[in-house]
């Protein structure tokens, strides 16, 4: 098989679902989820072993315990797939709303409708439940999906596609909405990430290396998320009990996530006083603290934090502290520093809130809250593709409404420029 | 001068005022825009002096007349760059804008905040009051502009440019919130559009030709227009007096732009009957048809139109006119041929027009009007920095809030996350 040629043909039956898309209604697109969701429980037995096919492969070729982890489909797993499928039907339909329908001067009354966006490429690695994740977001958003999963979970994912396609089917939507690309070779996602004339947007879901490869060689738009290097910073006018409870949060409710704090700023009036306290928490919780040169003299036993500390997503229990002179000294670190995710300030004091809140130019900007809520469920978004730390369309927590654009519409009575 | 490490250098100075922007207020930017309108009043003589400099080296080497009109900085030409400073002083502040602030279940308060995009690189041709155009949007937007104009109107720019940095230095505004590149090196654009680290967003202003070349190479978002093939469907179910009105004045109001008629589509069943008086009235206007084979058979005396026109944007007093099926084979002739730029149809009948606004995927869909409404000054958007065809990001006519992101702003009272 020729890769160029079979990803080119994949591209082209992808474009034509996507104008028949255009046509299809919302309930057709909840029933082809909720019969996915029924084909996924009734295929269990296919899909495990499929699963254990790639699990066996996996071993073989000494793939490191926590991949085979995100590798494998538990019962568990499987189940939360179909509660995901009817989550994302019983959402609103994005598509097709009618906004700013106004009246002109010339009497022509224009507003603005949501649209897919067309044809969109999701490249993942290694769990196979995005497929099905990434699957119902497309298709509730009347977008049509070239998935391209890594390839230890090629059997897996292709049993899925399997109940994917049975699932359109049924429910008269075209069975080409969701295409899971079905070469292993690299070489596809180089054709996906170029072909300009089927893709409308590629969304890269997995780990920064993967993401900086694609952006750098993508031809088509990438909704992307890099790093999430998040701050707090406590300011002298801070309740101090909030500020406590946020800088712990933010740290130590989960370490492996996007929008954990790693770099705690502390403004040098409070810092000798919360710090100590701080410190005793983070102790307890087994984080590993490394502090600037002012911290290392309010707090003993902890290490020096270098330049390259400030710049690093430790997704990890180890935070970073530096004590700074204000809120501009905060600020100033943060623009140099941070990946543009999610920044906090706790404070008290209403035009340092409103300042940080204009001046900061994160995804997310937070006053008095966990940067843990930096999340398209906490948002109200009701799912989430990704977060993206791009300013270009979608900005953080990228939803049903990322993957849509908005075409305008002009209703006339004849009107014509005179 | 070393034409990369020159445009780095720009483009750090750039980003650096972009931050600096942050914090400008409303009435700062409004002082600049008025203080540069001052200052071109005011440096009249010396505008025109260096723009006759321009118009004789062009007429040197030869530059043909349409290039060397559209290069003249007339005295009514300044009164109108003037005239625009002060209308776009005029047009409320995107930014800082607040929508949808809500309380999520959490508890915490979830809003958007309309945000600049940061940096913008706008390159264009020959004609030197785009400069002033292009930077007052981007200046009322919080926007800093790197504006590359034509090298044959390097003198003219330079002197525009001048005027916006007194305007700028008076307002209290970094002065490089507008550079004009000064290098004519062809090199300068390659860098522009590459230089992701400190541009965010390219909008190429000029001919098609232009516009691939910068879409092809850039590594920078680009917001572009490309063809303006634009269609009206006349239904059999349309008023044919307000059909034959849109049909004349969506192409015959002016030729040279993108959003007149290029290719009429009519129903079988009024074609006999509009057809001809059509005719009549573009042969009064010199319009020269080109018709699909049914469309010979009704009209006598036009050429026909090869499969080439169908996908020609003319420009110009010219339409191919092609007699449908019906609107499914109208909506198939769109989908084929247009460039997704605005189409319309006229129809009295509720359910066609709803179909068509729903379908047809182009960046203005219209019921009952001339596309020539297709524009910002007549959607409302007060100005107009383009027309854009993509589907990412910005969509049609480009006003102020295309030239903005949104951020999330969360509201909390020291939420954290259980």
């Amino acid at each position: 098989m020729i890769v160029k040629d079979y990803m080119q043909a994949l591209g082209e039956r992808a474009r034509a679902a996507s104008e028949l898309m255009l046509s299809c209604d919302s309930a057709s697109k909840n029933n082809a989820l909720l019969a996915i969701a029924r084909f996924l429980d009734e295929d269990r037995a296919i899909i495990t072993a499929e699963n254990a096919r790639d699990l066996e492969q996996g071993k073989n070729k000494g793939l490191d315990p926590a991949l085979l982890d995100r590798l494998e489909l538990t019962p568990a797993r499987i189940d939360s797939m179909i509660e995901g499928l009817s989550q994302v039907a019983s959402l609103s339909d994005p598509i097709g709303e009618i906004t700013d329908l106004k009246y002109q001067p010339s009497g022509i009354q224009v507003g603005k409708m949501r649209v897919p966006l067309g044809v969109i490429g999701i490249i993942y690695e290694s769990r196979p439940n995005v497929t099905i994740d990434s699957a119902s977001l497309c298709l509730k958003s009347g977008n049509v999906a070239i998935l391209r999963g890594g390839s230890e979970a090629a059997y897996s994912n292709q049993a899925v596609a399997v109940c994917i396609r049975k699932g359109l089917a049924e429910a008269g939507l075209p069975q080409d909405a969701v295409q899971v690309v079905e070469t292993t070779d690299r070489e596809a996602v180089g054709e996906l990430i170029t072909m300009t004339k089927y893709v409308d947007v590629i969304v890269p879901r997995g780990g920064k290396s993967l993401i900086e490869r694609i952006s750098r060689d993508a031809k088509v738009t990438v909704i992307k998320h890099l790093d999430g290097i998040c701050h707090v910073y406590i300011d002298d006018k801070a309740d101090l009990e909030k500020a406590f409870n946020i800088a712990l949060n933010s740290k130590t409710h989960r370490y492996g996530v996007c929008n954990a704090m790693e770099t705690l700023l502390v403004h040098e009036g409070v810092a000798a006083d919360i710090l100590p306290r701080l410190q005793q928490a983070y102790t307890e919780k087994g984080v590993e603290l490394r502090g600037c040169e002012r911290t290392l003299a309010v707090l003993s036993g902890i290490v020096a934090a270098t330049e390259e500390d400030w710049d690093t997503e430790y997704l990890a229990p180890i935070l970073s502290i530096k004590i700074v002179d204000d809120m501009h000294d905060a600020i100033t670190h943060i623009r140099a520093h941070s990946s543009l995710h999610t920044e906090c300030i706790v404070t008290e004091n209403y035009t340092r809130a409103r300042h940080f809140l204009s001046v900061v130019d994160s995804s997310s900007v937070m006053v008095n809250t966990s940067t843990r809520f930096a999340d398209g469920f906490q948002y109200g978004l009701g799912a989430e593709i990704g977060i993206s730390t791009d300013k270009i369309h979608a900005r953080g927590p990228v939803g049903l409404d990322g993957l849509t654009s908005q075409k305008w519409i002009v209703l006339g009575d004849g009107h014509i420029l005179s």
